[in-house]
């Protein structure tokens, strides 16, 4: 595996690689067995494999852990080498992002829900990352991890506006054997705050079966509250359920619905959500 | 050549031409020998080219003249297939945005100045577009004129920014012999505008001729209006020297300066400019 911090670097590669399908993950690194899955995913599909590991400034806002966003990149290049990556770009912020153009690109009403609604201008700050980066890696496919619910919404709808030439490929949330949702920030977790954070997998999933039995979205969401409430000491961001992946009140003629919560603990906000096929109900 | 008017077809023959050096030139039709002078300069330097033809709703202000911009695909079809183009591209409105997805380009500062004034979310919606085509036909190098100067200077800066794997190459403005600048637009003119036209140039010559001399850029501003005032019936939008790419106030480490005017006349707006070299002063 190369590791690569230049973009002239990362072009030049991509460059002499032309003719191979390019199978892409970009990451924020500190990587779990949850990117593992999209690694082994994009090498069982792809002739030539580039991650990236770059905790991307825009996304996070002032208030935000950015600097205390953990970060293990030796960890990270022993992982992406057993997976099998060709390429690890790593770059600087000041490589990525070397002048301000003023040009931005705004996500709008779909960053005004869920995770966007405490995070603002951060699918803004998503948004920006992507396009550099596959504009530079032009990748054949890359993959998102589902836990990322909205993320992965506003991402495949951008793709599809814009045309970009590339297959966005969803990858299942990978979960520990308790079935809590695999992230980077749960190592932010007290041992307490780790044993109740199973909760939130928990309260999905009885929203789900009751949703399930009464059709009844606001029940469904009461109940779920209600399981994190008394059983964990985070504070709720949100609990919605919402058609997916257009992110709209939920209706009739939705295939899928996103069940999906957020919730702050003390040093860490966890987000995880459950998708439901509601053809096959 | 091939006329293509589906985004699936076009994919389909960018895909079998994917080791050729592709050669774009976008343009929203009704072509003269400015569009001509940007496909002989495509052809002279690619194996394959594509040509689009599409006016491009989204940068239309809600007054401006979308409904009545002139087209005539029979003419550019002729004059396309002589110049050598490979596929021309003529999607419909419907074809290039079957679905808003609510997710824009904001192109900030630099569309505040000269057309952008007047134009509030033009550029945007050029923007829009570009990255739409550039997507689908994945260029080497990509051919614009130099009499959009600020369109230019934003594609560049937007190409610069988000990396896109293509190389902008600016091509001089085609004039009349009399010296006003080609334009689809001209056509709006009446027998008399078209006589006074071409006095937008000449004032920009004499602009720039002050400028030289004096290097006083509010007597070459004033002298440029002037001329305008009292040799045409139109109205000054704008006359202003910026610095080049940058469209900042004019400083003394600016490269090039960019001498640009708008006026309106009876049916059409039309826009003239001179890029001037400080260092061969």
């Amino acid at each position: 595996m190369q590791t690569v911090q230049t973009i002239n670097e990362l072009k030049h590669i991509i460059g002499v690689n032309k003719e191979k399908t390019i199978g892409f993950i970009p990451t924020m690194g500190y990587l779990h067995e949850g990117h593992q899955a999209l690694l082994n995913k994009a090498r069982e599909e792809n002739d030539f494999i580039v991650a990236s590991v770059f905790v991307n400034p825009a996304q996070f806002g002032p208030n935000e852990d950015l600097d205390r966003y953990p970060r293990n990149i030796e960890h990270d290049t022993k992982l992406a080498t057993e997976a099998g990556v060709d390429v690890l770009f790593v770059p600087t912020p000041e490589e990525m992002y070397p002048f301000e153009s003023g040009i931005t690109i705004q996500v709008g009403e779909l960053s005004t829900k869920l995770c966007g609604e405490s995070r603002p201008g951060h699918f803004d700050g998503v948004l920006k990352v992507i396009t550099k980066l596959f504009h530079l890696v032009q990748p054949t496919k890359a993959y998102f991890g589902q836990k990322d619910a909205q993320q992965l919404a506003i991402i495949e709808t951008f793709v599809n506006a814009y045309n970009f030439p590339v297959q966005i490929v969803r990858v299942p949330t990978v979960r520990e054997t308790d079935g809590l949702a695999k992230s980077s920030r749960n190592v932010f977790l007290s041992e307490q705050e780790r044993a109740q954070a199973v909760h939130l997998f928990k309260a999905l999933q009885l929203a789900t079966e009751t949703w399930k039995k009464s059709k009844n979205v606001d029940e469904a969401i009461a109940k779920g509250k209600a399981h994190i409430v008394e059983n964990t000491s985070g504070k709720i961001d949100y609990f919605a359920v919402l058609t997916y992946p257009t992110l709209q009140p939920v209706s009739e003629q939705a295939d899928q619905l996103l069940f999906a919560t957020a919730v702050f603990f003390e040093k860490a906000r966890l987000i995880d959500n459950i998708l439901v096929e509601t053809k096959e109900v």
